[in-house]
């Protein structure tokens, strides 16, 4: 038996989010019908996160266990070529029969765009919020910097219950303007439901002055969701890399943050 | 009677080209259809160039003649407000009578975006040209350097008859790599049909060994469509930058090279 580890990049705007569902079209089973396909026998793949419709990933990876001596290689190809134009298989190694793609996680890296301008852009129509006031980012970044480490983020999770674990880390939280764009990065060890939609939503009620940077603390040990900012949409929303080597993602990763995971798959 | 200079941005992938045809959707037509709306009169609009089918642009100019004295700011909201995601007014000014989109254009500066990865990029589907081949950057720039300047460009036009006049000036023709995406930036002062995807099909041609550098001058010597390289796809084609003030487009602008017109929308 080997098992793989894979890669892949997609565009979530047709899509009910990665996890398979009863009659939605989802990540998951589109990707499971073509390995199955490929492998000739049904193959069921581990994902690293589930993702909300909408959501996109620039870097997503999966596990499958598989008995089929294919080389990687061929599989990448292979793959590629039973999947929509949507969804793009970037890589495929062999790793350890201990490796499985969402407990073997260490880290998480999301970005969040939005399109600042009283203009939209054409191109990022399900790729970026479209936001037209001014973004106050040194406010911004100021709240961001008091969510960054370990909190229980219960205030910034939909529908968490009170026996859940809510404790998280934050490692990165940065805020970049980028031209008309502003790119919100985030990176931790996991997160709750919603809970970078609610951060960024926190962030823009900063920058309105509906919420004032000296409160975060106070939101965050109220622990109830109704004192954080609302939940923005989710199409701007990316996976943008995940990390299984803790040597990657301690260390802090500037270069990475204006490039796109897609090249990895070089 | 006023007339108005206006920047558009559109994502061409639903439209037949700029230009109004019979049964057939295309950018003039949605366009006209809203400022008639809008300005409540049936009114004219006069494009900067045609572009072809499933080509995008990131500033196209076109201009209007009206007696309506809606201020520059509403104009532009206004008309946003009728149109389809896939297409953004960027912004109005007032211009002297004389001014006219076609007529008064000095350059147009166009970028085709290549995406070269084995892999190819869910986000880049109907916006880059999929190409898995190694590109010989250099071998690319020598031919484009040998494209530079005025010329007689009856090769790299589709369709062009004898009397045609045929004489261009190219101003600036460069090739840089970003991540996996390769970006070719062609700035001249008017381009034939088809011009600029035959000269990326050449370059092309010269990356992959089938034209040599040392062919070029003979290809542009030959005048005939047969001997340069194959008419690329459109929807790696932008239309990126337009210039009306000689002083703008004289000076090399390295500057623009990876910026996006959309931000001059604000």
């Amino acid at each position: 038996m080997r098992t793989l580890k894979v890669m892949m990049a997609f565009c979530g705007t047709n899509y009910h989010g990665y996890q398979r569902q009863n009659n939605a079209n989802t990540i998951q089973e589109v990707v499971e019908t073509a390995v199955s396909r490929l492998l000739n026998t049904p193959t069921a793949i581990y994902g690293c996160s589930r993702t909300d419709t909408g959501v996109h990933a620039e870097q997503f990876c999966f596990s499958l266990i598989t008995e089929n001596p294919l080389p990687c290689r061929n599989f990448v190809r292979g793959l590629n070529g039973y999947l929509p134009e949507d969804i793009s298989i970037l890589s495929c190694e062999e790793v350890a029969d201990t490796f499985h793609a969402r407990y073997s996680c260490q880290a998480k890296e999301y970005h969040y765009r939005i399109h600042n301008s009283e203009s939209k852009n054409p191109f990022a129509t399900d790729r970026a919020l479209h936001y037209r006031r001014t973004l106050q980012i040194d406010q911004m970044q100021a709240a961001a910097d008091l969510l960054k480490g370990t909190h229980d983020f219960s205030s910034f999770c939909s529908g968490c219950t009170e026996n859940k674990d809510t404790i998280r880390t934050i490692y990165q939280f940065e805020i970049k303007m980028q031209g008309t764009d502003c790119f919100i990065l985030v990176k931790g060890n996991g997160f709750l439901y919603n809970m970078i939609r609610i951060l960024v939503g926190t962030l823009l009620s900063v920058s309105e002055g509906e919420i004032a940077v000296s409160e975060i603390p106070e939101i965050l040990a109220a622990r109830r969701r109704i004192y954080a900012g609302r939940t923005v949409q989710p199409y701007g929303l990316y996976l943008h890399r995940v990390f299984y080597d803790t040597a990657q993602f301690t260390l802090p990763n500037a270069d990475s943050f204006f490039g796109s995971a897609v090249s990895g798959g070089e």
